[in-house]
């Protein structure tokens, strides 16, 4: 195999095979292909992109880079979400337990926050004791008991992958839809699932800007998640403004308990529950009996547990993390709030300290933005639009200063 | 200097600032910035090209990244010329010692031979003793007595593109017009010229296939010498047969001394002259003069004897190298010559021996073809198509094999 060939054709427009695609990605796991021969292919196929094939291709050979969650004959369906991320995305924290009531099993894996989206484990780490990081024997035993686990890449999992994208992160060849849905999918795909839902978003808060671009990303995980024998299917959606009504690490955990208490935002509990009816086997309607009930909560108390995590904590995650300056941005004017912008509100989070800029920085749980007043609603001058939760007060005269001009009222 | 941004920049069609290009040629240079990311960047230029200024600041930043030939200012005029590269190339051989016959100084760095195309360094180190490695201090020397002086890149020149070429050369992204005129153009004014020639070939035996890219290359390049200050004029030709009537390093070297003595071919003596008059200070007919009454040719032995080489050896240079086995291929049929193919004889004598696969790699100097017979000439059955000179009776055999498919007569 002659890499630079393979490279120039790619650049032509041309076309890899299965057999060139598995070479290459190993020998770039295996540290036998330089760096800047892979950053200058992903180049040539952010330009050219891949067939259906290829990108099914790469998928596979970036699961097969490591290993995968092994699973018994006779245990449950396993189910899982991905979703593309969003500013105030929480619904993982209610849709894994929520599922595990449902009798399938969710050895749910994710990510951290990176720029404006926030990540789940960020969010879970806020709970005092949770280890976001268990062996695939810790893994199994959560699972066993609880029904579902959440946690972060094992070192096993997809190195292939981690390679890759902290490669892609550096030389501008991270937005290319099939390395996109390799890097999802391979990771979704190490789980061993049956069947996996995607949420897929677009809008001035999500990764993806066009609803075009939102499709186009969805239809290729479809198809990878179909040519890879798994039921994939997709819930496209517009995010102008944030999930939910809080964006920031523990105040969307707290947002989360009440959801799980049956007390959650409508908004919150819709997505939650339109994602679990696409994989779950109890119907939409049973799902919300579940929820309403408490026992997505209950489990979400044992997994937590289980995870070393802090019920107790749990219970009282806003006085656990409870920012030194809290204060309400009020109307200055009556009307109906026509804009509440999503990325305007992630970006002000961001700088917050909620989310990071980097890989690696620390977030500040404490910090962000709750009781976020939805679009569509009457208000009247002086009602609270949102709580800003700052760390400094020059942080929160900022946040001040640039909410605003995200906030439409007329 | 956030060099993902300016990679991002460049891959969505934008331009970078003459500071911007500095500063990632400087960090290249140093080693600040990883190979990975600069060849990400180079198949984002390849997909998005450079408007004539980035090309420009880029030129001038190779340029500025090592040494250029001092020159005083009572020092006569200094000219080059630049041929991207054909089939039986030789003219640098004849041209450079004509030019210092004419008054102006040649003080000509070249490379060696890549692929079907010959090097101008291999072709003189067929001449026993003939250093190509020379010092500044020893450039300076040679030109001072001789006018003239035939040497490889010095360290210190162009590190840069060296460095860069290297990274193009294993990533696909060599055939980028602003890049290859960066690479020529920065190597060139290294040299501290007045006037360039530029020898552009297109065609079967040429790096570009088609006159389209060579015209724009040859555009490029003589807008980055005009905005660099030096006066740079083009020849634009089709290479469809080889220039001259040989192709091999010895041989060519042999052609040469003919052509020297006023007895070389017909098309290549029109191409030195057509060149050297684009630089020169004497009209084509003084400098045609000067050829046939053998100035050059003791220009052109001086300067090989200040270089190290034996002059008597170059006098008998075909009995030097002689390779073991030689053979005529002969016209099969009468008829007029129609097809001498360039790229097709190329690959023949590259895999005779003359030429490298890969960089590094040692050429064989007796081998390749001579007594080439020229396209539109008469020719009958039994006449003399050319001659082969081979390494061993396996490599004659494969070239009788290959060579008939490159030419036609009817």
């Amino acid at each position: 195999m002659h890499i630079p060939s393979l490279i120039e054709r790619k650049r032509d427009g041309g076309i890899l095979s299965t057999a060139e695609i598995q070479s290459v990605i190993a020998a770039f796991t295996r540290g036998d292909m330089p760096e800047y021969q892979m950053s200058a292919l992903a180049m040539a196929v952010f330009f050219r992109g891949m067939t259906p094939e290829e990108t099914a291709a790469l998928t596979e050979a970036m699961l097969h880079s490591g290993t995968m969650l092994a699973w018994n004959d006779h245990d449950p369906m396993r189910v899982d979400k991905h979703s593309t991320g969003g500013i105030g995305d929480k619904t993982s924290l209610i849709l894994a337990p929520l599922l595990a009531c449902d009798g399938v099993w969710v050895p749910m894996i994710s990510g951290r926050g990176l720029g404006i989206t926030g990540g789940t484990l960020d969010k879970l780490e806020s709970i005092p004791g949770f280890r976001t990081q268990l062996s695939e024997i810790e893994i199994h035993n959560v699972i066993d008991q609880a029904g579902c686990v959440m946690v972060g890449q094992t070192s096993g999992i997809c190195p292939a992958d981690k390679k890759l994208y902290a490669l892609r992160d550096v030389t501008g060849t991270v937005p290319s839809i099939p390395l996109i849905t390799a890097s999802i999918m391979s990771k979704k795909l190490a789980e061993g699932l049956n069947r996996l839902v995607l949420d897929v978003k677009f809008g001035s808060g999500a990764f993806m800007k066009t609803e075009e671009q939102a499709h186009q990303l969805a239809q290729s995980m479809v198809t990878v998640g179909r040519a890879l024998g798994v039921r994939s299917s997709v819930r496209l959606s517009q995010m102008n403004e944030p999930t939910g009504e809080s964006a920031g690490n523990a105040l969307e955990v707290a947002e989360c308990v009440r959801c799980l208490k049956g007390e959650g935002p409508q908004d919150l509990e819709d997505i939650v529950l339109d994602l679990a009816s696409a994989v779950a086997v109890s119907p939409r309607v049973d799902l919300q009996k579940m929820l309403h009930r408490g026992d997505a909560w209950r489990k979400f108390q044992q997994m937590v547990a289980l995870q070393g995590g802090s019920v107790e904590a749990l219970e009282k995650i806003e006085s656990v993390h409870r920012a030194p300056f809290i204060a309400e941005l009020k109307a200055g004017s009556s009307g109906v709030l026509q804009r509440m912008d999503a990325g305007g509100i992630g970006q002000v989070v961001l700088e917050l300290g909620a989310g990071r800029s980097k890989a690696g920085d620390p977030v500040d749980f404490a910090v962000g933005c709750d009781q976020i007043a939805k679009t569509g609603t009457e208000v009247r001058s002086g009602d609270v639009l949102l709580r800003i939760h700052a760390r400094t007060k020059a942080a929160l005269a900022h946040a001040f200063d640039v909410l605003p001009r995200h906030i439409k009222i007329t």
